[in-house]
């Protein structure tokens, strides 16, 4: 049987590190949750001294009863004190999670420099925080911070903060290679060492400071570790920490490991993607197995090779992981990717078919506008579907005006400050209607729906999720060119809209009317009565 | 002496078939351009077969008389054909480059599938092909397509392949991990055994897919590997190339190999922002040595520990690769951290000073509303000047209205859409007047302008760089939170304002005031006479 990996997540503590990166009490239950739902072994959240929103956190994590086990994390204890007495410790047992991570200082230089305590004072703390902890029945994880800067300063003093650890009863020695500079070669050698040297389970703890954080974990596992740390889309301070998402699949799907139940790998995408969300940051396209463009094909040679068998370019199929082959529409691929895409829409065209052409024309020059249709599959079928003539427009923009005024440094929820009027056309009827928004495009999108849903009322049923605005070619001032992605939901299925212009106004526009346009077409059963 | 690692750069080739990268041809002479100051060995850069404005490209790449060798890149010749008559070959030519890249395959595979040749005629054809290249004297680059692939599946035959480029004089044997899978271990043995069975120098290119490109790459180094591929910023397909900001760094600075002259390392992470910036992308944060947030600390202890001694939480020296420290302003960090940027600001200020938990206060007021101040250090400055006292207000914007109509599918550039008038006080002076602009944050940023320019010249000087808008908080619809940055500069420095509102325009309107603001502030002496 394969070695069990014990994968520990720890997006809500060390993930929160990271710049830009602040998470809610609700955030950090959805967080939680999801990773449960996806079965890693560990998620370690802070310690609930920082402030009473963890203790709270705490109270509710502990009621939903997951699978995963939640560990606080706190440090050794001070010196000259006892451990029952050291306040972080008696605000970290407030958490009442049956397992704690421990980080005590493995590198000299930091018990001199940060901690101002001598060697032998550090290994007190270490052996005498964890021997306390295990004699109320917790499970410990020492975390050796620097430990690999610390071996490499003075090998036989790191191995004592861990033989201290073990002493005392930690349950794994999880190396922490805290600033992110190290090289698998030296992980791999120091981990096989340490492994000779004492009897606990090791993990592994990386950061990204110079790209290898994922070769680096792998390094350690290689060399035995069974434990590694990381946060499952790579948050972290700095560079991020080892990305969990990357490592699951390099070392379940590839190496032969077993780190969660195989079900669970074709969740990755998803996982990964709602953390993201959740966490209010853009999961970058190139991410390993779980970005959008992990699997995504542009140049022609690459496109046709996939085309006659995805082993040709692709690593892993695309399913394993819940990702999907996407073929990219740009200059660079021409027209065999863009015949491709549209014999998804229409299997029964021909590649030789006029439309293929005048198509491929049509998108260049809006390319050329500023227009994107990577990530706008909703607008790219929508164009596809008009010019095969199998389109019928649902309504028609008569005229609209928006008025924005009063602008105000603080947010005042009960005064509206744009307003704007619409006369939209639905086969033969006219509709004129106006209101009011918390800016220009809130405003336009009220009024709209307000006049459309009387034609179409299950609009109501659509949610914008994201609304995304990119300034794009002369970036000489305000009027440079505005790119708009509109992502929309009906509940069921999402899909990205797209927009173009000098004007914000007018791109948002042109997005929100793809938008609304394809949430009628593909509920065309429901609308048309 | 260390060992000279060339590095080879296909940013404008491989970079080039990233999802969503599109360079014109004056992009990709600024992109050549930068890489020869910053000196790297080659910049390959296409077909000019492909298309009429890559020929255009070579023409006038060759007049730069640049240091960095240009390559030009190709395939190897069909099969039945003669070298001398192949089209694409002769159109290969027509870039008139020193250097080509052939790339040729080397898994069976790929040979037998996509090719659709025997292996004895692919061999023939890499040997044909090289052997025609250097008999009219070009330096050939053998690009051995799915090297390791290959290798792993046959590699007697990839052997083989290798061996007759090496017959036909290639000056290089360049091993392309093209599916990114594989691990350094594998890499490191397969190209150990490589260098056993050849002759010629060799060399790697990685691909990211499973989070390894900077070890793997690194692996083939350590094996022996003298000649790096890769892209600049590690754009690419899928989840794009080896990054050789990262490798650069990775090899020169802490691994001791000779890569670029050590005056270009500081400049690292100007370049890669350039490159970022040229090809309209936004640089994660979290780019190893060249990110904004490389060397951004927030959790309470490591701001404490860099403040003692910056190796405690740091691998390599900011400065050493043109980057800098920043000490991030969150709820984590709380007091100690905006302290230190604090005494930035202001050298005098005390801990103690009740300035300093005010303004954590007010930041922790302004986060929960919408703002962000990590990456916008000039509302930051601003704000505390207001706080100190330091700060007069410039001006004062007593009213303003904003109209904008007709919504239009093509962009019309006489055409205006929106106008705004606006009503400022300078001191005891009104002036009121009015603007049109592509779309109403462009319409009012002029009227403001013409307004203020009146009183204050030097702003004239000043433009924007950036506008970056982020719906936050309640996906729910249109009205959610939405956060501006704004970027802008004086030709001399650059920086960031923030606002967030629920009212885009309202939005725009604070970071673009805190801009015009900062402006006047830092060139105070020009304007106050």
């Amino acid at each position: 049987m394969s070695r069990k990996i014990e994968i520990f997540d720890s997006t809500l503590r060390d993930g929160a590190q990271g710049e830009g990166i602040s998470f809610s009490l609700s955030d950090k239950l959805k967080i939680l949750t999801k990773l449960d739902e996806f079965g890693v072994d560990f998620a370690e959240a802070g310690n609930p001294g920082s402030n009473p929103k963890d203790l709270e956190f705490f109270k509710k994590a502990e009621k939903l009863g997951l699978k995963t086990a939640l560990v606080s994390f706190g440090s050794t204890k001070r010196k000259e004190i006892n451990p029952e007495d050291d306040d972080n410790l008696k605000a970290l047992l407030t958490a009442n999670t049956e397992y704690i991570a421990i980080f005590g200082k493995s590198w000299d230089m930091h018990t001199d420099k940060i901690l101002r305590v001598s060697l032998a004072e550090n290994l007190d703390m270490i052996e005498r925080t964890i021997g306390y902890l295990v004699s109320l029945g917790k499970e410990v994880i020492f975390d050796a911070e620097h430990f690999f800067d610390g071996y490499k300063s003075n090998p036989g003093y790191a191995l004592e903060t861990l033989k201290a650890a073990e002493r005392a009863g930690a349950r794994t020695l999880c190396l922490c290679e805290t600033n992110g500079g190290c090289f698998p070669e030296e992980i791999e050698r120091i981990t096989k060492e340490v492994i000779k040297a004492t009897k606990t389970s090791i993990g592994i703890h990386c950061h990204n400071d110079s790209g290898c954080a994922a070769a680096n974990s792998m390094a350690a596992v290689n060399a035995g570790a069974v434990h590694v740390q990381g946060t499952f889309i790579g948050i972290g301070e700095r560079t991020g920490n080892a990305n969990l998402s990357t490592l699951i699949a390099n070392l379940q799907l590839k190496s032969g490991y077993f780190c969660v139940p195989p079900e669970s790998l074709p969740l990755l995408k998803e996982t990964a993607h709602y953390i993201a969300e959740t966490a209010n940051i853009a999961l970058p396209n190139s991410m390993p197995y779980v970005g959008g463009s992990a699997f995504a094909h542009k140049g022609g040679m690459h496109v046709d090779g996939v085309s006659k068998d995805p082993a040709t370019f692709e690593h892993v199929a695309p399913e394993s992981v819940g990702n999907e082959r996407n073929i990219l529409i740009s200059e660079v691929s021409g027209r065999a990717a863009l015949f491709a895409k549209l014999k998804k829409i229409d299997d029964s065209l021909e590649k030789t078919d006029p439309v293929v052409k005048k198509l491929t024309d049509k998108i260049k020059a809006l390319e050329h506008q500023g227009y994107q249709f990577e990530a706008a599959g909703a607008s790219f079928e929508l164009l596809a579907l008009k010019e095969f003539g199998r389109f019928q427009p649902y309504f028609e923009i008569i005229d609209f005006k928006i008025i924005s005024s009063s602008y105000s440094n603080e947010d005042n929820g009960s005064f509206s400050k744009a307003s704007a009027l619409i006369k939209v056309r639905v086969k033969d009827d006219f509709e004129i209607t106006a209101d009011e928004g918390d800016g220009p495009v809130n405003a336009i999108d009220r009024a709209l729906r307000k006049a459309l849903e009387k034609f179409y009322p299950n609009l109501k049923e659509m949610r914008l999720v994201d609304y995304k605005v990119r300034i794009i070619g002369g970036s000489d001032n305000t009027a440079a060119t505005t790119r708009v992605l509109i992502e929309s939901t009906d509940g069921r299925r999402s899909w990205t809209t797209v927009g173009a212009s000098k004007d914000i106004i007018n791109a948002s526009m042109i997005a929100l009317l793809d938008s609304l346009e394809y949430m009628l077409y593909i509920n065309r059963e429901i609308n048309f009565n």
